[in-house]
């Protein structure tokens, strides 16, 4: 099992992962003061199918639980859900000093982090993920839901008071949720550490080949990477936009698609090829990048995309401000900028470059 | 014109307090770092008619702002409101360095905060409290919504950059909402300061009492005192509670009443009363109290409500946890204390005190 240490200002937490740590759960639980007499596991109904038991087998007597379920997908991460989360939370009695599980992917952990940070004005949750992607969601405390007009536009911060990582919990996605995942990977790869994107590059040929050792490193080495980033800026005011790489346009892309038909992690990865193509010293990386995600399956731009439409969406990225658009550019692997842009000089290069990928 | 610097280990910001102080809301705006270059504007219509001109007007040129009113009163923070409020935000491309500007009384307040808060997980506001009741709630970080099922169940903890409080905004409160601001003072010298109590009870006789230099004291004092609170329990871990003395029951009989026909203040008024029966040493206390609040004019207790209710109420409310009710009495003025009770006790006692009140 390996163990790693999130420190951030408001809060340190630890991070257990590996094969089968889920009996953790017990135990961090024992150790929370106040002790919680109730427990509310929020997940969707595929992972509750296929974990819930193991997660309710965890439990001590002493605490009462009760679950509530939502359709899986990220579409699910609305209002509507929100509510009915909370709603449910009053009608069982959470107080104070409960506990929310959020047992899934990025989709439970943000909805599930956000009904913890505002019940009450903010109770303590635990992350279990169930996702390869949930890897990047899971550390940095960034909850919440998205709204029509924007993907995550409305949410707070809030750190879980441990996430516990049972990598067999991993073995059953499918392959789209793999690529998912492992696309944010390669972001957190390519932002900070450049003899782990060549081990990636060198290893990581199929999807068949992300699983055991290779798996365990991703997982681990993208935490650590993340949580390098956050530590030193846990509110998002500096370095912490370079997460933000290849996520411009991904959420743009994933906004006009309704978040149907291509996953986060497939529109990331394209972004990020688009952020590369912006800087004449990436190019090439960009292109090979391309090929990568061709050979492991990613999925193409969707066509038929209205240009104006994305530029749109990507002057109403939180990040941006006042009609200017801040993209994460690379100088080299390991060297992320910031780089502005006007909104009709970004719509023109990305115009090309849809005409081309 | 007064200020007062509030310190709270999250964020130090000042209340400007006085008669026509409003031109301090343009200086406060030109001081942030970085500059908003839009801001929204959350009243309610009623005091939107009275006052938003002399907000604009003191807006500088190069900042465009927007206005979003909502109607008046304590039922309107409503999750749709918030919804609403989020989606006009977007609308009109509030981006992270906008600032949310919150004209009103509590309600407007605690609506506006919560927006502001959980905007792209969080952005600036600034409380503009039109209300003595808001002299409570614009210090201490508090937002939140209702939910049916109990009132500010949903919020988060989120200061403001600023708080500009001109009493000359305070001239135009109907008498209700005078009492109601008012049950807030005498609770903040009921918990704090026997020789403020002492003032009070010796100079406000009626309401008509409540102008110039002892509105003046009355919201200083009021203000200094919750500071001195909230300075030390930011998050509502221990003293803070304190401040919850006479809400248990004055929530729950809001809750019961659809918080209409008895204001928050006259509601919390009745609960510092059956506080005070609670006591041996406070009874007499509790009776003088209750006269006091009779010549006032404040409301009386409701006629038939439900004593059940009423507890089912107060077990849910949030410093309560699993089925115990803990209530802030006092030892003697300036002495609080928190007691728990059992709620079938509690039930007794609430449903002796109504047969006597």
């Amino acid at each position: 099992m390996e163990q790693i240490t999130i420190k951030t200002p408001s809060k340190t937490y630890p991070v257990y992962l590996g094969e089968k740590v889920i009996p953790k759960l017990g135990e961090v639980l024992q150790s929370l003061d106040p002790a919680p007499k109730n427990v509310l596991i929020i997940t969707d109904h595929h992972v509750g199918e296929l974990y819930l038991n193991d997660i309710q087998s965890e439990l001590d007597e002493k605490v009462s639980y009760e679950t509530f379920q939502i359709e899986p997908g990220d579409s699910q991460k609305s209002f509507d859900n929100y509510y009915a989360c909370q709603s449910f939370a009053l009608e069982i009695g959470l107080d104070r000093s409960s506990v929310i599980l959020a047992l899934g992917g990025g989709m439970i952990g943000d909805i599930a982090g956000f009904v913890a940070g505002t019940y009450m004005r903010g109770i303590r949750f635990i992350q279990i993920p169930t996702t390869i992607l949930a890897h990047d969601s899971a550390v940095g405390g960034k909850t919440g839901i998205n709204h029509p007009e924007g993907k995550n536009m409305i949410g707070v911060f809030h750190q879980p008071e441990a996430v516990i990582y049972s990598t067999d919990f991993l073995s059953t996605l499918p392959e789209n949720e793999i690529r998912s995942g492992f696309a944010e990977v390669i972001k957190h790869a390519l932002i900070a550490d450049p003899s782990f994107y060549d081990y990636l590059n060198n290893n990581i040929k199929s999807l068949t080949d992300l699983k055991g050792e290779h798996l365990l490193n991703c997982l681990t080495r993208g935490i650590e990477i993340k949580n390098e980033v956050v530590s030193q800026d846990e509110r998002e005011k500096g370095i912490r936009a370079f997460l933000n790489f290849g996520h411009t346009l991904g959420h743009a892309i994933e906004g006009e698609r309704q978040y149907k038909g291509i996953t986060h992690g497939e529109a990331v990865a394209r972004g990020m090829v688009f952020a590369l193509s912006l800087n004449k010293k990436t190019v090439q990386l960009g292109n090979d990048l391309k090929s990568w995600l061709n050979d492991l399956g990613f999925a193409p731009i969707p066509k038929n995309l209205s240009v104006p439409s994305l530029i749109n969406r990507m002057k109403k990225d939180k990040k941006a401000a006042g009609g200017t658009i801040n993209m994460v550019l690379l100088e080299q692997i390991g060297q992320p900028t910031i780089t502005p842009y006007q909104a009709n000089d970004l719509e023109k290069k990305l115009t090309q470059f849809l005409e081309e990928n």
